[in-house]
C-alpha cells in the first residue's frame, strides 16, 4: 500500500453511521468517518476510501482533493455513482460489493412476479374493505421471463425464477447460448426483439452509459400488453416519464419498482398511486444482517491490500462491473 | 353400468352454471342439471352426479332419494363436503379432481411466504399513504416450512417451496424417510412436535375426522412467535377463535388464509382487520383456465365409466382421499 511500512494507512469512511463490527479494521487504520459535507477536508492524506453511504452523491465533487488515494470500495453492487472521468482515469482501483445482494434481490422479484400472477395487491384491498371477491388468477409456470443483466444478481434472479417453473432467457454484453442459468443470453442491441416475448421483464443490470435510459417508450411499446416490468436494477434505466406513459395507455400490465430516478421518489410522482404499480423504497437487497454482511466484504478486502494480496470485486472501469477477474496485487499496492 | 344397453345414462350435475366443453357429456347422457334445490326431484334414476357447484352441501340432505346412484364425482381435490355416513356406507363410487390444483396452489403459498418474509403488504400499505420507508427484510432460503399435508398438494407446495431454497419437512398419515418431494415426513399425531421447528406451517390436508380442528390453541401455543400460518386445506382445519387468539396475542407472527370455517368469511370476523393476517377468497387453486381443466378430468372419468374402465381418482371413503390406486372396472360398473 501506500503508506511507509509501520504507518498505519488512512482510510475515509463516507457515511453518518459507523460499520459493524469495525474494530478490528480500525485497529489498522487511521479512520476517518465524515459525511458528505466532510469529505474534501477528509481526503488529503487519505489512502483508502470506503463508500459505506453507497447513495452518496458526494466523491465526484470532492474527488480533486483525493491527492494520494489508491483505492475506493464501495458497499454497494452497484457502482454507477463513482463512475464519473476523475476515478475512471486514475490508477485508483475500485471494489464492490459484488455477491451480497444477490439472493435477497432475487427472492423480491420472485416475490414481485408471483404478487403480479396471483393478484395480491388486489386481494389486499379487497381485503381492507372487507369484500369477499372471487377471482381467476395466472399460473407462473411457463411463464417467459426476461432478465436484463447478467452478472451475479441477474444471475441470481434467473435460477430463482427457473426453479419457480418460469421459463427464463437472458440480456448481456454478449449473446451466447448454453449458459448455465440463463440458456440463451441476448445481446443488449437485440433486447427490442426479446421484449415482445417476454411476460416478465426485469431490469438487473449496471447502470453504465450503454445501459442507461434503456427502457424507453420504444423498448414499452414493444412489450406485450400483458407483460410487467421489474426494476431492481437503478432507477436511471428507466425513462420515468415513459413508463408513465406506458402504464397509463395498457402498454404494459403493469411494474414492481424498487429503484428510481430520483430516491425517495418525490411525493408527486404519479408511480405512487398507479394501478397494478408496486413501489419499494430501494429495499429488495436489504436483507436483515446486509450491514454486517457488506462490512464483512470491506474488511476482508481491507485485509486484503494491507497485506498486498489480490483485492475481490475489482470493477473494470471502462465496463462499470467487475468481470469476476482478480485484480493483481500489484494493482492494490501501485505507488509503493 | 346400471342402465340397460342402449339407454342413455341419467347423469344429474350439481351447480347452477354448465361446464365449458360439456357437449360430449351430453351427447352420450340425459343431463339434468339443478341447483341445491332442485336436486332431491332430479336424484330418483339417476345413474351418476357430478357435483359442479363443489362448495354445495346439499347431497347428505338429498340423499335419500338417490335411488340407482353408481357414481359420485365432484370437482375439487377435497371431498369433506360428501364424507356422510349414506355415501360412505354404500357401493357408490366417489372420484375427486385430485391434479388440477396442485401447481397453482403452490405457487399461492410461496407467493404467501414470499409477501411475508419481504414484507409486501406493509410496502403497500406505504404506497398507499404515498411514503418513502425503507426496511430490512426476511431471507426465505435456509427458512423451515412445515408442510401438513402429504398428498399431491402438499407435494407439489414442498417441491416449489423446496427449490425457493426453503428447507421442507411433511406431515402425513404414516411417518416416512427419503421421501422425493419432503425427504421427511412426520406422523400426523407428531405434529405438536414439529411445530416449533418451523418458520412457516402451512396446511394442505385433506378434511377428515381425523384433521379437523387440528390447528388449535394448544397447536398454536407450540410454534414459533416468529412463525407464519399459510391455509390452502379447509377451513375446519383450525379452530377460529384459537388462531385470532394467537395472532392477537402475537403467539405467532402472521396468517394468510385462502379457506375459512364459513365462506364467505363474516363481515364481522376479526380476521378481515388483523394486522398480519391476509385474507383471500378460496381462490388459490383457481388459476385461468380452471373450469377447463375440471370439466376436462370429469369428461375423462365420464369416457371411462362409459366404457366400464377403472375410473381416476377414486376416494378411499374410509380415509377421505384417493390413494392413488385405480378402481377396479367392476367398481364402475357395479349393478349390472
Amino acid at each position: 500500500m501506500a503508506t511507509t511500512p509501520g504507518d498505519r494507512p488512512v482510510l475515509v469512511v463516507l457515511g453518518s453511521s459507523r460499520p459493524p463490527h469495525f474494530e478490528q479494521v480500525e485497529e489498522r487504520a487511521e479512520v476517518r468517518q465524515v459525511d458528505d459535507a466532510g469529505l474534501p477536508k477528509a481526503f488529503p492524506g487519505a489512502d483508502a476510501l470506503f463508500v459505506w453511504d453507497f447513495l452518496s452523491h458526494a466523491v465526484p465533487d470532492a474527488w480533486p482533493h483525493a491527492g494520494r488515494l489508491r483505492w475506493v470500495h464501495i458497499a454497494s453492487a452497484g457502482v454507477d455513482t463513482l463512475m464519473f472521468d476523475g476515478l475512471r482515469d486514475s490508477d485508483v482501483v475500485l471494489t464492490n460489493s459484488r455477491g451480497v445482494f444477490d439472493g435477497a434481490i432475487a427472492e423480491y422479484v420472485l416475490g414481485a412476479v408471483l404478487a403480479f400472477a396471483k393478484d395480491l395487491p388486489a386481494t389486499l384491498e379487497h381485503q381492507r374493505a372487507g369484500r369477499w371477491r372471487h377471482r381467476e388468477t395466472e399460473r407462473v409456470a411457463g411463464k417467459r421471463a426476461l432478465v436484463v443483466g447478467s452478472g451475479p444478481i441477474g444471475r441470481a434472479i434467473a435460477r430463482l425464477l427457473r426453479a419457480a417453473g418460469l421459463r427464463v432467457a437472458g440480456v448481456g454484453r454478449r449473446a451466447r447460448s448454453g449458459d448455465p442459468d440463463f440458456g440463451d443470453v441476448h445481446a443488449a442491441d437485440e433486447l427490442a426483439a426479446c421484449l415482445p416475448c417476454a411476460d416478465y421483464v426485469i431490469c438487473a443490470a449496471p447502470l453504465t452509459d450503454a445501459t442507461r435510459g434503456m427502457f424507453d417508450a420504444d423498448a414499452f411499446a414493444v412489450m406485450q400488453r400483458s407483460a410487467r416490468f421489474v426494476n431492481v436494477g437503478r432507477g436511471a434505466h428507466v425513462v420515468t416519464d415513459d413508463l408513465v406513459t406506458a402504464l397509463a395507455s395498457g402498454e404494459i400490465a403493469g411494474a414492481a419498482l424498487d429503484v428510481f430516478e430520483a430516491e425517495p421518489l418525490p411525493r408527486d410522482s404519479a408511480l405512487w398511486s398507479m394501478p397494478n404499480v408496486m413501489v419499494s423504497p430501494h429495499m429488495s437487497g436489504d436483507f436483515i444482517g446486509w450491514e454486517s454482511a457488506l462490512a464483512e466484504v470491506f474488511a476482508d478486502n481491507f485485509q486484503r491490500w494491507l497485506s498486498s494480496q489480490p483485492l475481490r470485486n475489482v470493477v473494470d472501469k471502462t465496463l462499470g462491473y467487475p468481470t469476476g477477474r482478480p485484480a493483481a496485487p500489484h494493482q492494490a499496492a501501485s505507488g509503493e
